[in-house]
């Protein structure tokens, strides 16, 4: 459930208020571990995905990134040429060797049956929060920074296509079994720039990622990647999809190969409201994915005021029809 | 182009300047018409479109509507039935006279050659404004209440239909040629409310407008419909489509039938950014609809920052090439 671990549970908020800044939180192994297994014990999830966030990346590469209370995070942002110059890969894995700690003492403690899943913002999503400073809902200066000079805005995909395969690649040494790649702006994009700085950035990390580890599944996020979907799976060769509710899952089972796992699609905000209409949601996601391989999970990221009941009722309600 | 007059031309914020409320200035035909006639002088569009805003209709049902500077539109917001109860229909027709009168003038002042296109926004979109009491990118509240209560949030959906198709039949009276529908909040809505809230209240729009005016042609514009816009465009009966610019027209163009014209699709940043990478993605535009009846228009809203030179260049590609 993305994000599994997070505001919507009072154990992780007692956990979250002991530590000061939360990049520091995601650095500390002890915490993120703690947090991670939280929503496990309480729901017995069939996997369990790492606590980290996508930012740990342009951290990692020297970028000065904070997060604020009730603001999220704050870039110090990269506009130009002379902005990528300040960019390090070669510091990268040491930098974040907390995250693979985490990792490892997380394949220790998970039980076994469970999966755990690694996972890193793809490129454009994390060139977005770099160029702009924040998340922005219209992404304009990094969109037209890449109209205006893509050779430019090539240098910095390039950093962060070599910077995230090095992260998940080692994410894979200590312990990942799977990797989820999120591109949570991919939605904002023209076609052209879709290919370009969604779909190409993203087979290219597949590709390097596959040349290390090619047993360990890769599942990719384009939100709201609408009508792209289909080619976005085909060219980056992911070998799951995760679906935003905005997307019919009929659709996508006849337009995606059944060799791609699909996954997602419940509203969150359906989540939050509960009762009957959650129930016939999850029935409606139940009912059409009947035939077909299938990763129950949120269309996009749970919000801090979903009752953990009505998570709850989602995994009994889950476990009851099948 | 969308919005055609706006902030991106001097000679509107010179007008506007002058007026100190934004209703005011929709409801005032003189400048209503001479900022609709504005773009139309300096670019010689083929067609013209309506000065006005998507919110007069809220504020002609009675519910309290201001524009603040650098802000946008602000509501006091109705998040109950109580709150229901303040919206009247009765009035709606009356309270808008000020944009008959600018279409009356406007009908008689274009060339006889240019289109007058009159506009509305759709029901859902109009409804986010009403719940949320503002622009919200998520929407959560409006969606939550139509998951919590549908019979409730159908009633809101009911007054909107009725008061959108009187106001639109009224806008063919008084001299539209042609009728656009904006949902710009399409988009965030999961596929079972995106049927209900988007394509069921549009149909009985479109239904309750061809009664009264059969040749008028209608076009939507489901803003980030995505994979919904082809059943959205044969549910509803709308004549014409407008695509956001993540629409890929090679698959538009194969699953919307030739029936309904397409429209849109340029990103209003590469607008902004002009030069090679403007005439690159008019180019491709035109060679790629070069088949197909198609209206040349931006995929979104253009942007105050917009040069206006830039429409000017977009324009002078299109003339020489056709």
């Amino acid at each position: 459930m993305m994000r599994q671990a997070g505001r919507y549970l009072p154990e992780y908020r007692e956990i979250r208020a002991g530590i000061s800044s939360f990049l520091e939180f995601c650095y500390t192994p002890d915490a993120a571990v703690e947090v991670t297994l939280q929503p496990l014990r309480r729901f017995g999830f069939d996997a369990s995905i790492l606590f980290a966030d996508i930012l740990v990346i342009p951290d990692a590469l020297g970028q000065r990134v904070t997060f604020k209370e009730g603001e999220g995070p704050v870039l110090e942002p990269i506009r130009d040429a002379k902005g990528l110059e300040i960019l390090n890969v070669d510091g990268v894995i040491d930098h974040l060797a907390p995250i693979f700690e985490t990792l490892r003492r997380l394949s220790v403690e998970i039980p076994k049956t469970t999966g755990l899943i690694g996972f890193a913002g793809s490129p454009w999503t994390v060139a977005v929060y770099m160029v702009e400073g924040k998340g922005r809902t219209e992404c304009e200066r990094a969109r037209a920074w890449a109209y205006r000079n893509p050779d430019e805005f090539s240098k910095l995909m390039d950093v962060l296509v070599d910077a995230t395969s090095r992260y998940l690649i080692e994410q894979v040494k200590a312990g990942a079994e799977v990797l989820q790649l999120f591109d949570s702006w991919a939605g904002v994009l023209s076609v052209s720039q879709f290919k370009s700085l969604v779909i190409e950035p993203t087979r290219r990390i597949v590709e390097n990622v596959k040349a290390s580890a090619p047993d360990v599944p890769i599942i990719g996020f384009p939100r709201q990647g609408g009508v792209m979907i289909p080619e976005y799976v085909k060219q980056t060769g992911v070998d799951g999809v995760s679906l935003d509710h905005s997307v019919p899952l009929d659709w996508a089972m006849r337009e995606i190969p059944e060799t791609c796992v699909l996954q997602g699609n419940l509203d969150n905000r359906v989540l939050v409201v509960g009762g009957d209409a959650l129930d016939r949601a999850v029935d409606d996601i139940l009912e059409q994915t009947r035939d077909r391989r299938f990763v129950f999970n949120l269309g996009h990221g749970i919000v801090p005021q979903t009752p953990p009941e009505n998570v709850g009722r989602v995994i009994d309600r889950i476990r009851g029809k099948r």
